[in-house]
């Protein structure tokens, strides 16, 4: 597929009464079929696109990776990772403000790649509803971006507390903002003290060895297993 | 009330069916006890308590100002507003994503001076869902923030389409992003043609005069009327 026309594929509105059990259904026959399934989130513009690419551009010599771009209307993001080589398709969610199960789920059928054995989906920029909705992925990572400030674990909890990673992006602009590494640190951990947390410049690559030496573990465990 | 104890104010979720027409209500109530409301919208850490606080310093000799600050949690923007000497209030979701317009009637009912007549509400850091319900504000206002990048346009349509004003906000950092002003505007005009966009560094002041002389008139042009 040429990176001018990838695959956009429309959502649908779930059907499933219990999102959790759907996630747990998910998960396991990922489980079976050998696939790893991240969902990263963050706000609109904390860098999940280009973290994505460094990430891809990492890993893609050593799994079989496939890309899904969540997003409410355009197909920017999904052109972008398509360059990178791998397989990447545009989710557009029709308006709706996160992923679920089941729509997720929309999304891993239509992957063409039967080898593929990790799953990168890039969920709704949002730090609300996204945080609400297990999407069946077998861990959750987040991207707080410098600018965006380090109160945002105060003000956004959910988020911070489902998360098993959390990516503090844009570091290369510390200099120009009001930004306390340590206290964001100490703020992270008053929502989820397990959170491990990495900072990374998705721009100039900083961090991203540490962060895909992370997502290798687990994805070989996982795959091993 | 001292900064250091803010009213919180543990918002309900609404009983309304109807949004539309519980929005318009309480536009019509606002319009005849002389209240402007204005709805701010953003993403997370686009800079919309810094705006306001610069917002508030330049317009609290000509106007009796309420500040409502949403939020799922935590109280430190209304704390931050407490100290320009506005009355100020914080409204917890509970979780909420957004706020609808019984929720913001909620917020009003419990703002103390009975002689307020310009209020500003500070939606829920979210470009998606706040833009689905109308709160019952005269106009609405959002917040681009430089870091976030100048497609957010095309990913985040209905936000950009709702809102009487975008503020490009952050202008200081435009060096260290690739960021492209004139894009922008462009992709801003996709969505709504008839958006005013004033680029502002609230941290420095720049831009905040112009965007308080449009609110100061469209303010003035609802209570004379």
């Amino acid at each position: 597929m040429s990176d001018d026309s990838v695959k956009i594929i429309e959502i649908k509105k779930s059907v499933y009464e219990d999102n959790n059990k759907e996630a747990d259904l998910l998960r396991s026959e990922l489980k079976e079929r050998g696939i790893f399934l991240l969902n990263l989130m963050s706000s609109p513009g904390a860098g999940k696109t280009t973290t994505l690419a460094g990430t891809v551009e990492r890993l893609k010599d050593s799994y079989n990776i496939g890309v899904m771009e969540a997003d409410i209307d355009s197909d920017v993001d999904a052109k972008r990772i398509a360059q990178t080589g791998v397989e990447s398709i545009q989710l557009h969610t029709g308006g709706m403000c996160h992923l679920d199960a089941g729509m997720t789920r929309q999304g891993i059928d239509e992957l063409e790649d039967k080898k593929i054995n990790l799953v990168i989906l890039e969920n709704v920029g949002n730090l609300v509803c996204p945080a609400e909705f297990d999407t069946g992925s077998v861990n959750n990572a987040m991207i707080l971006s410098v600018p965006e400030g380090d109160d945002k674990p105060l003000k956004y909890p959910l988020m911070f507390s489902i998360c098993d990673v959390v990516l503090i992006n844009k570091t290369d602009v510390l200099p120009y903002f009001d930004f306390d590494m340590e206290k964001c640190r100490q703020n992270i951990a008053v929502r989820n003290p397990d959170a491990i947390v990495i900072p990374i410049c998705a721009k100039t690559g900083e961090g991203l060895d540490e962060w895909c030496r992370w997502l290798s573990e687990q994805t070989d465990a996982w795959i091993a297993s």
